[in-house]
């Protein structure tokens, strides 16, 4: 019951501020002899790390893993996985000017409401950098699946979408923006030069498509695929909508248009000739490719002046000069992708627990 | 760790299938010392009862609710509520005809591909029945959280919006759509009856407000009250979208336009000129209104013919002709609003276990 | 977190009062495929029935349980079983006469205490009635451990302990006690009578043991399957001690003697010499005997004259005059039965999560 | 759902093992404001330290704490409390020589029965160095439920018992048993000096009293506060047997020798006239103290030769030659003490939870 744990059987509990000595995360439940290593997580950290272009958060975080636990001769031993990245590069002095006022969009505010502790070096625990713990943990659930290929990406920026004529998986890890069309990537860059320029800043909407999900993952009722997917995508900073396949567009289509009709496959299983659902039904996998789409608000953190209001209450502006993501959505990209690992592997092992394997 | 239950503290475990003798649900975790009679459960059930209107599925259950255990002398005891609701007008012939075939959109192929059964009669678990038991669970949650008031409407039907000038919370219950727009309930009554005639369905948006939610309730990180509510509400059968204030709009606002500044209130408490973030920011609370969205699809149920396989793999076409919701969103209203319910009580008891009561 | 819930994933949640219409269980995460019909339940609860000698409390329950979701056809669908037993031979007027005193040994005055109720008819959640709904539950969890057998019976009664030379499976199911050693139970028969006629209650002390649970089944630290068996047997009514393998004895032993050393079995796998540690080592089954001992304290309502205090303070005496069985421990052996089970299946379904089905 | 958790609303997560770099634990659901540094736990954990007579392990390790986050300016968040120990003095190469054998009694062989993991390194997750975690994240408990007091201590090493008349609670740290009975550890110097000549080990029985728990702490039916206790200390390595209360006595007590009588207290509450409960009614606080029994098996690793297989089949003789507790119990009890703050801390939570702050 843990609020800072996600997963039933594939279990993380994520710890650690953006301005303490560290961030982390445990890992219980993962099958044992897995092959692991620090080397099989630092990938998936560095394309998350900030600071690789001029459109992230120029705070530089070598987000270096360490496995404390949980591994023998490089596998997994089926024990907890403890999982450390130090903090290298907090500037708290940077915050110092604004320990006093709430941050509008922030959760400093919050926080207060609810803990009365004002911590204002950064985000405390609601900072971007928890979701490193994330990823890292999410590179070991990639593990525990490994049939499913899952791709992460950002299909609209401020407001301008890609063109799907265009779409290129190659170019997702080709530009900063993890865009899978080359011309929207040039458009945002202008974008977002625009934006920060005006001391501004933009939200994005990122996709995630899991292929090679088996009918039959997922669960009934509360513990539906999708519904553990809306939750841990909505527990991503910034995040402020999800859709699952077709989303709010299937609230628009008739019962016609949205029904995912099916012939029989070649394979003797049956071939759907649409994927509006986006690969759940009644909180199960039907097959097809999972697709979820989220909605990253624009960074909360910007320079131009806002109205706010100090801790006692007097009313002030407040200019956020910390380091900042631009558009936090980008970094997000992979998050979401770690995200949607988590979930699965969690199903996966729930899955096998009630109805075995040869199912 | 049950995929049947829903919640921490307020813990809601559902049961039961459509054409079952019954459907239920344990309600454990309510408070002591709350008075509590099927009198304030029933209300909620006639709000949701099909069969009202054409526009629902003409299934005519009383929907009357029976509290088996956890009150004593009118008040709930700390033990665990049975809610038991017996199923009345199930007609399981209707669906003899199309037991081999799948439906699609329908849970019947998912369901089979994970448990191997083939349930042909309605939707077994699936079924927006098990919402009655949601609706009765969550009228209890009311009781928890009795300051908290919570609304909710269709905003949206069959992509024909309403129009927020025209919002008279007093029309919500005063037409067979909840829909707060008299003109706009007009034209979806229109709207729905032609779909129905074409054999076809329509999908809806639903919108639930809740007022009096105090800064504070939720949790960081997995906790989030807007995680729990996304989860909550794209468990209810047909959701395919979730939005949490100005959702999938916020990511295509800039930060300037997207942030809630803060002035002084009358009150010494931060006063919002704004609400973009739906009374949920870090995924606590900031005491505005808490604003969700729901995408409902439409129905699957269509009389139309589609093409689908049989369980022994031929193709087939199928027509389905049992009682159902042309539209389930309008139904769903009541839905929504029992979720909100179950997590804000369920957040509020979190919230006091952690902070206690003076916060 | 339901405190009324048991179990990760065969999760057991039991509702109901002693004098109230009904109580059952709902059961979630149960396989599918399983063959079930209230007959595989029926004869576990025929067996924990009052009022078939005696020795057992005098009310007359048929305690005939209904199935009310979950199964299809003759078989479980993999989704909640609902389980209601109707209370049928509850006389609370035989309460009122102590409606406003606190019985010694009783729950009365902690719920009083915790919930501020006095709820005066019988014991409401706190009676042994509650046990049937375990017992129910555990007739499943048995079928999805279908190759562990378990037997549960009374080793000491009234601190009369049985010869173990003397030792008959057989003559457990005959006779009132659930007795291993006839001579034992002829003994006994004479000491509960005495203690009926004085006015008193015994204690005893069950034992219970599972063959055929393969080495492997539990977990580390704090899942261990003795922690559950331990928090799992302590949860039944009037439990005050358990132990596993030799116990409190092992406490007694040099480490020389409470070893359990091997050679190599004809299967290829290690034989045991001895069995101190009651098959499970590290909160892991070894593949020997899981053996718990569990002690019970003598029923708390007696007729004998107790000093006690009324609800509002004034000091009085009681004698419980209710029907009550002399020695709770009798019916207790089927209820450990089902805690094993229960205990059992859970582990197993999560040792196939975490380590499929080839382990 | 983690079985390396332990608590609902404070719930604690360990990891780590005995010869890896670290060992550590998450605390998550601390309430905030509490004043939290190293110095509130490094008292505890230095209690259990080992190597400070001759009668526990030589294995010289600081168990210095290192708080990771959730504090901030010496207070805790309410985020999570990440609490990490170095592994300073792990000689993993005196097992090297025991990699192939199964130690009897130690958990190596379910270990690799389990995961198909053979980790030689001394006792890998199931070492005793596991508990120092427990007594870390216990000293946080006891911060929770600062107007609790417990004592735990040892009442029975080797089957010798400590005289109830000679009871000394300043005894408790005076000697190195936590002994309250001054004759009696002088007489287990001498036991445990020939035991340990022998090659050979002993057993003990751990008290632990915990006063000030105010009556209603506690949950009906499986959230029991004793069906917590009882779990909690059969999860310490080495536990076979536990009582609450009188424990297996009571079960060999008639029911007016076992009754707590109750007169008028001078406070207008209840007095108890004894406490065979042991504090604890129907799984509920009864005001008094409570009190729990604990039996420890003698040490499995000895150095005398004990008959064994290797992990390829082949029968063996082992002796243990490693550095161990001659009687793991001792340390044990500041184990014990930590388990019983880790529970009351838990369910003040779940109490305050359901029942607020007034009752």
């Amino acid at each position: 019951m843990s609020v800072n744990s996600l997963g039933r059987l594939l279990r993380v509990t994520t710890w650690g501020e953006s301005h303490g000595p560290a961030i982390g995360a445990v890992v219980d439940g993962c099958p044992p002899g897995l092959a692991l290593s620090e080397a099989d997580i630092q990938p998936w950290l560095d394309r998350r790390r900030p600071g690789q272009s001029r459109h992230t958060t120029q705070r530089r975080e070598p987000d270096a893993v360490r496995i404390l636990s949980g591994t023998f001769e490089g596998k997994t031993t089926g024990t907890p996985i403890s999982l450390m990245i130090e903090n290298v590069d907090a500037r708290s002095k940077d915050y110092a000017g604004i320990a006093g006022a709430y941050r509008p969009g922030h959760a400093d505010l919050v926080y207060d409401a609810k803990y009365g502790v004002r911590d204002w070096r950064g985000g405390g625990r609601s900072s971007a950098r928890e979701t490193a713990a994330r990823v890292a943990a999410g590179a070991i659930a990639r593990l525990v699946v490994p049939d499913v290929r899952i791709s992460g990406y950002v299909v609209e920026l401020g407001g301008d979408a890609i063109d799907r004529a265009g779409f290129d998986p190659a170019a997702i890890d080709a530009n900063p923006f993890f865009c899978p069309d080359p011309a929207a990537a040039e458009r945002w860059e202008r974008l977002l030069d625009a934006a920060r320029k005006d001391g501004n800043s933009l939200g994005a909407v990122v996709e995630c498509v899991a292929s090679g999900v088996p009918a039959g993952w997922g669960a009934p009722v509360y513990g539906k695929l999708d519904a553990d997917l809306a939750a841990a995508m909505v527990s991503i900073n910034a995040v402020k909508g999800v859709e699952i396949g077709d989303g709010f567009a299937a609230a628009r289509a008739s019962g016609r248009e949205n029904a995912d009709e099916m012939r029989q496959g070649a394979d003797g299983r049956p071939r759907f000739l649409a994927n509006h659902s986006g690969g759940v039904i009644g909180g199960i996998a039907t097959g097809q490719d999972v697709i979820v789409r989220v909605a990253f608000k624009p960074t909360s953190s910007i320079s131009s002046p806002l109205a706010t209001v100090e801790r006692e209450g007097s009313e002030t502006e407040i200019r956020t000069t910390g380091r900042h993501d631009p558009c936090v959505a980008i970094r997000g990209a992979p998050v979401v992708e770690a995200m949607m690992a988590l979930v699965l592997a969690d199903q996966a092992l729930l899955h096998r627990a009630q109805c075995g394997e040869r199912r």
